[in-house]
């Protein structure tokens, strides 16, 4: 019969998070620090990952070095497996039952390919997917954490849900045109909605350092799974 | 006049690190997780970095997903921009008078576009700029650190150091064929050489988690700054 003690017990056992990216890099994929610093935080909290990324075109190819677009095609399951050091599966085969929590990083991969919401704000189209998998963590209370931009993806497929993705206006009216709600929030805070089990931290939405966006992805993993799991 | 105390001051203070990155991906660039945990520690520690790559065309583009070489061809500094997240500059524009300390991320761009040496070995070619910024650092005894392969680089230029690639014995023989000596080491491992004030890690030339990968870089930028400066 479950009690306090044997809660505690679960929650110190390895947990298995499924990380869907969305390319390399932050103005057309995943933003890799973001990316790299959330596998960081699972491993040292002695939890394990997969990756997984669609098998499917980018919406466009940036030059980082000069913003323009570039005319090349790129794949963002391909371009992902750089920051996986090719450890990395197609999103089509996360099966939900399998991972204890869902956890998506930023980067404009997020509202360009794993959504139209750079285009499209509230009115956006979530990859299939992607809603699957958002829609079955959230189904079971399987804790779903989003960094950077990707709270603003979560919010479009959970009506209602409350997220942060900082305090830039534009997005947070976006947000809330969607049926969800906006915390504003800073470097390190985590946003708690316990009636979606969801966590969301700004990260690189506010001007950052890195050893910022490392302290948001640990806070952001660890309460998921003190307070989600 | 300089005493213990002063030393002590002046160790403290904020370090400024060249960090030289070589592309965007483990198998043709920079080793992702390498540059972003070394960024980190520099970050954390209280200090400061500007990053570099080359000008150049990749050797060659490699999909990260099958292993296979693409048919297409990427430039070093732009796709070094995306672990840059835009704010990198060309290597020839790295005026080593400006910093404290230089550090090599590893990855197979530090042996295929910084060198030669995945093709040649102990009979590489070094970029130029490569060379150059070497030279200049170990002749003022400023510290040069280097992170899995990138300490073979640094050994091709500056005969008779001691390096550590970790255990990879083909890579040791190179290494000693270009007159330098090389020490075993493993997870999170510096060695230092005094003559030339160089550091160097292993990371993931051995088998490593993402972790491991944190420390060797906290543990070689700590010690650049606490033994080199």
């Amino acid at each position: 019969m479950p009690c306090n003690f044997a809660n505690n017990l679960t929650n110190n056992a390895m947990k298995k998070f499924a990380v869907v990216l969305s390319g390399c890099g932050v103005y057309d994929g995943t933003e890799i620090h973001e990316a790299v610093l959330t596998m960081l935080a699972i491993d040292r909290l002695g939890h394990e990952y997969d990756l997984f990324a669609p098998d499917m075109q980018h919406h466009h190819v940036k030059n980082h070095l000069t913003g323009e677009v570039m005319q090349e095609w790129r794949n963002v399951l391909v371009e992902s497996a750089r920051i996986a050091r090719s450890n990395i599966k197609a999103l089509d085969k996360l099966l939900p039952e399998y991972y204890d929590a869902l956890v998506f990083p930023g980067g404009f991969g997020a509202a360009k390919n794993l959504s139209t919401f750079a285009f499209d704000g509230a009115a956006c189209d979530v990859l299939p997917d992607v809603e699957r998998v958002i829609r079955h963590f959230a189904a079971v209370r399987k804790p779903i954490g989003a960094l950077c931009i990707a709270p603003a993806i979560v919010s479009v497929v959970l009506e209602g849900a409350t997220v942060t993705i900082g305090t830039d206006q534009g997005t947070i009216a976006q947000i809330e045109k969607a049926g969800s709600k906006h915390r504003v929030s800073t470097h390190g805070e985590v946003v708690y909605d316990p009636a979606f089990n969801l966590f969301s931290t700004p990260c690189y939405m506010l001007d950052a350092r890195i050893s910022q966006i490392a302290e948001g992805a640990e806070n952001l993993i660890r309460e998921m799974v003190e307070k989600g799991m």
